[in-house]
Parts: C-alpha cells; structure tokens; sequence
C-alpha cells in the first residue's frame, strides 16, 4: 500500500509516492513558467499546470512502486482561477503576489474595517489574499467571473480535474481572507463587500476529508489503484511541518524560494497577531508561519546578476551551480554582511520597504565572500523571526528543515550556528508532497500514528562560531535600523528620480 | 623643437613627445609588475622600470617628430631606491604603500613629535612618506644602506642612470617627510632621529631646474636631440595640473586608480590642515591635493570580483572592458548606492578604516545598476572631498579631468551633475607626462606663457540630474555616518572573528 502526494508551487510541481511510514519511494518534478504579461501581474497558465502535475504523477507511479491507494495535495496560497462546471480553466491563474487587485483589497478592506476583518479570519488584511482577487474578477473581468462556475485554488482544481467536488480545505480557505475562523464557512458580510457570490466558491472542508473516489479511468491514466481516494490536502508549509514531525518546541525550517519558520500551536492557544496563523493540517492544532522573501531566491539573484563565473566554473565542471558557489563559500570567512531585503523584510522587521544592502566590503571582497554573506544573511534575518516567535509563542528549541536549500549542508550548519540549536534536514526535498501523502494516508487509514518522513542529518551549533555570530547579529539588526533611518529620513526627491525642475527642499 | 614628458607610475610608465603649445605628438606606455615578496610588501624591480622607460622612450622619438631638445620626468610619489655611485640600483624600489617601515615611522615621530614634524614639513606625518624606507634601510638593511650612495626617488633615479647629478625637485622632495618646507633643505633634526646621513640624500632644487645636459651616447640611445637637457620635473598630480591648467577656481579632477582632487593656492595663503599640500610645480604655487582611494580601483574590483560575464561580452564584441560595463551603466538609473570604501576613505570622512557598503539592493539590481551606483559613488566621494576643499580653501567652480577615467563621457557627465560644476576632460590620458615637457619646455625657454594640453570635450551639469544627486548625496553622507556608529558600536568581538570560547560581552 502507498500513497500519493503532489506539490504545486509557483514555479514547478512535485509528485511523491510514500510508504505508509512516510519514505519516499519515487519522486518527480516539473518546471512550468511563471507568467507576466505586465509589469505587477503574475499568472500560471493552469492547463500547463495540470500538465506537469500529470506528467509527474505518471513518472512516479511508473516507477517499481506499488500503486497509490490515496492522494492529496500540497499547494501555494492565494492562487485564483476561474473554471467551469467541467473543470476546465477560463483564464489564468492569478498568483500570490500578483499585484492587480491591490485596490480591490483596499476597498474590501475600507468596507468591512480591518479590524472586523481580523477578528472574522484571524489575519491581518493583506492585498495577495485571494479574495481581493475574487473580487477583482467580478469587477475587472465580469465575463469570465458569470461564465465561472467556480473560483478556485489548486487543491480544488485538482479536484475538479478528476471530476469530484471542489473542495477547499481549511488551511487554504483561511488564506482566502474570507473565511470565518471560528465556524470555517465563508463570511457573508466579507463576499458582500468583495462583490463575490458564496455559489462561486468551493465547498470549505477540513483537512484529510475524503472527497470522493477517483473515476476510473483517471485512476488508470495516472497509474494510481483503482477507486484511489482524494483527500484534501494542505498550504505547502503546513504539508511541510506535517511531513517533518515538527511540534511543540520544534520549528519548521523551510528553504525554498522564500524562507519561512512555522510552529504549531494547540488549538486553543491564542493566536499572535504579529505571526499570520491559521488551522494546521492536523486536527485541533493551529500552525504560525513566519516568512521571509529573502531564501534561496537571493541565491538565484546572485546567479542571475552576478555568478556568471561561478556558472561557467560549474559547467565545467558538471556540478550544480549551488553546490559550487555554497561549497566555495563554506570554505572562507567574511566581514561582509548582507541585509537580504531585496524584497522588503515581513514578519522579521515588517518593513516591505526595507531594500537590500551588502556592507563591510573591501577590495579583498570576492565573490565567495558575498556569497557567504548572503547565506549569512538569511539565517540571520531567519534569527530575527525565530525571536518574534519566541516572544509571541515559544522559543524555537530545534530546527526540521525541508525545501531545496535544506540539502545544503553548509547552510543547514550556519543556521544552526546562527539560530543556535540543533537543526535536522529531511532526507529530500519533497517535504510538502510527502507531508499530503501522509494526510492521504491518515485519511484512508493506511498510516498510523505519527509518521514523518526520514530525517537525514543532524548540525549541532558550534559554540565558538555562535559566538562570533551573536556578534554579527548585533550589527545585523543595527543595519538595518539604521538604512530604514536612513530611508525615512530621505529626501522625498530621493534617489532614482530623474528629478524634477520643480522639487524642492532637496540638498 | 619638441619636448619629452616621462610619468612614472606604479603599475607603468608613460612618455610623450610634445610640441611646446603642449600638444601630444607621439605617446607610448610600457606596463611592469609591482612585486609584493611578501605581506604588506610593495615594491618595483627598478631595472625593470628603467628598461621600460627607455622602450617607452624610444618607441615615442622613433615616431615622425621632431627630437625632443629638453625631457623632465613625472613620479610617483615616496618611492625609494638605494643606488651606487654610478646611479645602478642596489635594491627594489619600496613603493608608497608598502607598509614595512610603519615601525621606523612611529620612532620617528616619538623622536621629534607630531607637531615639530608638521611645523618643519607642512604635513602631517604618514607611515608612507620616503623618509620611514630610508630609516627603515638604514636600520634593518644596514649593508644596502653603507653600499648605497645615495636613496633616491624615481627623478633622481632618472638623473643617476643618465649619468647626471642625482636633483630632487621640492614636490618630491616634500613627500619625503624630511624638508623643511621654509629652507627648501632637508632638516637636520628629523634625518637624525631617522638615523640618516644627508650625504646618502639627493640635492633638492625646485621644479624646472635644469640638471644637466643629457650626453651624447645616451641622447642617441633614446632619439634625443644632441645635448638635450634633463630639467627637474615634479609629483604627478602637480605635472598633471600643471598640464591642463588648472588655476584659482577650478580643479584637478585626476581619475586613475585613485580619485584626486587637487587645486592651486598663491604660496603666501596658509595651508590647510585637512588636505596634505606642498609645493607646486609652478614657482610661488602650491597644490593642495585631496586623494580617495576609490577611483579606478572600484571598476577593476567589479572586474575581478563580479565582472565575468561583462568580460565575455566585451571580449565577444571585441570592445573595451571599461567601455561596455561603463556604457551599459549609462543606460539605466537606480535607487543603489554605494559608499564606495573599498580601502576606506583619505580627506573625504578621513577615515581609513571605513568599510565599502552597497546599500538600495532589489531583487531588480543587476550588474549594469551595480556599475552605475559604483561609478555614482566614486564622484560621490569627490563630491565630499569637494566641499572639504571648498571649506578650506575655495568652492572648486569647474573641473578639468586627467587620467584614465575621463576618457569616459558617461562618467565624466555624472561628475558634472554630481558636483554641479562644468567638467573638461584632457584630449589624452598623458597629462602628468605633457605637464613634465611643459616644464623642461619653460626651462630651455622654449614654451612661452602657459601652455596647456588641448582639451577634448566639455560637460555641463544637467540641472535636472543635480537635483536629484543633491538628494542622493544626503543619503550618502548619511549612509557613511550611520555605518560608521554601526562600526563604532560593535561588539568588541565582531563579525570575521572566529570567536573564542573566552570572549565576553557579545550577544
């Protein structure tokens, strides 16, 4: 007996086949583009997504496995797309940071006041929430939103791909920011305000509902068992932390594009307002997540802008580009620090605005030494939430990491220096799929108790290091206080402006 | 009847032919290593640099002109060389900033005191200036110092190997740390508490001295005309001022591998403080010279540390590495900006332990916005450097530009808007050796009045752009300031530290 887990990111999608104990067994993955037809949208093409999720799923059930019982799915947030009653997309996917329904949100948010918004969902209002999106479809593209039998994330689109229910479970219906938190169904007063009719939207359920068998001939399409079951799945990091075995004391270390801590708290525990938290994956328990732009997207903005050597080094040399430059950077020490905000700070310092800033450089700076100091960089903002944690919950008394950058040994080791605990990296980056497999698994009864994937290797922090970075993070939060001084106190003709004849109290 | 100018550099030397209107009629440049034997060690093979000299020499007389009637030379400034007696060099030249004798320099001041040593001199005391190598030579090199007949810079050096009196002129030999700046002699207290002998010393004698005439051998040797003269030249900031005629109001703006502004004070004004200054080349002047170590040196940083990429293209296109990165910055603008301390910062912050810092990072940042930001921060620092001479002195009103950087329109336009000023920038990059013919040109009575090489092209300030790099450069001096107490309070123990299990007072 095995299960099936899918991971649908931004970018690309995983399929995991998992024992009932939670190894993975197989496992593929698919890129799709990600999609910008102008400048602040960003879209998926969702027939090009169910593509790879079928490509993937068919690698993985046609390797030497025995054929899934159960299935479920991992997914990001807050992606939108309009389909019909047969399942079939009628335009794009709208995804998280997509900007064009930033003022819908803000007339959403002015209708129904922030302040009744949190207290019904338990989030902040922010404009990436799918709502806003709905919202933007009913006003902005009224053709699509009439001829749409549903609006839905990717958890339900799956579902209604295989010809079952779109079901959306409540993890991903409280990142819709119109979700009641305490009776999960949607709120009538937020639909109103948005202009979206509650018959649009997917039916919320919990996670692990079974929502139905697959069709037969899906089932043998995609190699699964015959009469497979769908299971709702999950928010990817909730998957992620399920996966992992993270709880009480433990924190979620996620490594993908964006870095993210997450911890679980029991559910009758008050919510921190400072962390965005929601139902976690597993029953009575909430999960706060805790996120930072700055991941190994600041790795891919180092090779995209700056590793050209590095890439031809690995080229040569026929190893990963990542591998490369992490290695060459674990094996020196820098005075450099980087502040990574290249796309603001959230929960560490809540300042969307806060941009990047690489400081101590002399000319004996090189390329491995920037590079250190952006894997730095990461942990030490990732030391700055793990406070924001402990003061709003616990303290983070050991990291599981999960994601791609996980597999870094070196980095794994300068987080646990950084973070000072232990950290243990999972054994593949497929955390989030096998975290769905398992809830799949729990579902159909097929896994018992608490199984985790396997944890594949143990960094204890050095304390002479530790030491010597308790210092640098002195100076890290430092910086940053003082560049966001700097900023406020800037001129309003800043930098950048190609100035105006007519702008004054300048010089 | 033309002229020979030689510059004598660190990294290479430069001889032109020039007519005595001060137009460059043939130029040639040879490069040589800088030997760096072992840490904080710099020095030049001066055979090496003879030869190259000679080559440069007779590559520029054998060229379709007339033979130069007089020559002077141009020098890097603090250089010593033990000779014998028939000007044959008996060790490597100890180049500025070869550290080796900062022990030698600390005695020296104890000896005599900071403020004697300023009083006699008109400088503040450096570990670079020559007379720490002589003592340096004399205490820990005491065979070379006995053998030695004279410790000579690279003019004098010049006059030895042509077989002439050993002549100093008073800008070098100012930079020597042991003239008195009233006598023009070198001071008998501060060469005894060095523990040298004013025997070993050559005779200073103001620029525009005539040496000697050069004899006959060697004046055929080099395409020289018969019976030429050897005129004593200058530093070659003071040569390169000299050249394109920089007077009461306007500036040197010298952009090799160091930034420089220099400009002319009347001999009987007081000398400030807060910018090293000496004598002039032009009798009754003296030049006030403001350096920064960011100049040039932060491209060939950017080449060697993040370059590779620009290289390929520029090697693909068969163009000019400095002219594709410059030109591709030109195109764009950015919110980055970059305090460029790579080697910290001279009169702008004085501040030498001061820390390079790219600041305004986006995941947008590319190369060409890191180019433009590091370009911008070089006349950023300038600018600084500006308003130190302005205060001490006079508002600097226009600029007129030597050296390797003001071949670049781009950049030269950005100097323009960021100190708001009009910039001219010198046909060729000779200027320091076009200065040193004008001045052998006026000691045979050949150049009348003052001559100037022509200059290429004009830039005015864009009062648009001035306006916001008025804004830019509040930010950046409030960037330098707030990194500067970022440093300041640091943990004792901080970054770059490996730690130790004993440290205290950190976290």
């Amino acid at each position: 007996m095995t299960l099936l887990g899918v991971d649908i990111g931004t970018t690309g999608c995983k399929a995991a086949v998992v024992s009932p104990e939670g190894a993975p067994l197989a496992t593929a993955y698919r890129e799709y583009p990600l999609i910008t037809p102008r400048s602040g949208w960003a879209q998926l093409d969702p027939d090009e997504v169910w593509d790879a999720v079928c490509s993937a799923i068919r690698e993985v059930t046609s390797a030497d496995v025995t054929q899934p019982r159960a299935m479920a799915v991992s997914c990001l947030g807050e992606a939108v797309t309009p389909i019909d009653n047969r399942g079939r997309p009628l335009g794009p996917s709208i995804v998280s940071f997509d900007r064009r329904a930033a003022a819908c949100h803000d007339r959403l948010v002015e209708r129904v006041g922030r302040d009744t918004i949190e207290r019904i969902t338990g989030l902040a209002p922010m404009p990436h929430y799918s709502v806003a999106k709905w919202s933007w479809l009913a006003s902005e593209a009224p053709d699509t939103y009439r001829a749409a039998a549903k609006l839905v994330c990717y958890g339900d689109l799956v579902a209604a791909r295989l010809g079952l229910e779109p079901v959306i479970d409540h993890t991903m219906a409280t990142r819709t920011l119109a979700l009641d938190q305490s009776s999960h169904r949607w709120d009538p007063d937020v639909l109103e305000a948005a202009g979206v009719e509650e018959a649009k939207l997917p039916v919320p359920a919990p996670p692990g509902t079974v929502i139905g068998t697959i069709g037969g001939q899906h089932c043998l399409d995609l190699g699964l068992a015959p009469r497979a079951a769908l299971v709702a799945g999950g928010l990817d990091q909730a998957c992620a932390a399920h996966a992992v075995g993270v709880d009480r004391g433990s924190a979620l270390l996620s490594l993908g594009t964006v870095a993210v801590l997450a911890v679980v708290l029991a559910g009758g525990r008050p919510r921190p307002i400072e962390v965005p938290t929601g139902p976690h994956v597993v029953e009575g328990r909430s999960l706060a997540v805790a996120g930072a732009p700055a991941g190994g997207a600041v790795l891919r903005w180092y090779r995209d802008a700056l590793g050209a050597a590095d890439a031809e080094r690995a080229e040569t040399a026929g190893t990963d580009f990542y591998d490369t430059i992490v290695s060459a950077a674990a094996a020196v020490e820098t005075e450099a620090i980087v502040v990574p905000h290249f796309a603001g700070s959230r929960v560490a310092f809540a300042d969307p605005d806060s941009l990047g800033v690489m400081a101590g450089l002399t000319f004996d700076t090189d390329r491995r030494h920037l590079v250190r100091a952006l894997l730095e960089g990461v942990a030490l903002e990732t030391a700055v939430m793990a406070e924001r944690l402990a003061a709003a919950i616990d303290p983070v008394a050991s990291l599981r990491a999960a994601g791609g950058g996980s597999r870094s040994a070196p980095w794994m080791q300068i987080f646990a220096d950084i973070l000072g605990v232990p950290v243990e990296s999972a054994a593949s980056s497929y955390a989030a799929a096998v975290g769905a497999a398992l809830i799949a698994g729990s579902a159909v009864e097929a896994v018992q108790g608490e199984a985790t994937m396997p944890m594949a290797a143990r960094f204890e922090p050095d304390e002479a290091r530790a030491d010597g970075y308790r210092a640098k993070l002195v100076i890290y939060r430092r910086l940053y206080e003082t560049m966001a001084a700097v900023r406020r106190a800037a001129p309003e003709d800043g930098p950048g402006s190609t100035g105006s004849t007519g702008s004054a109290g300048s010089g």
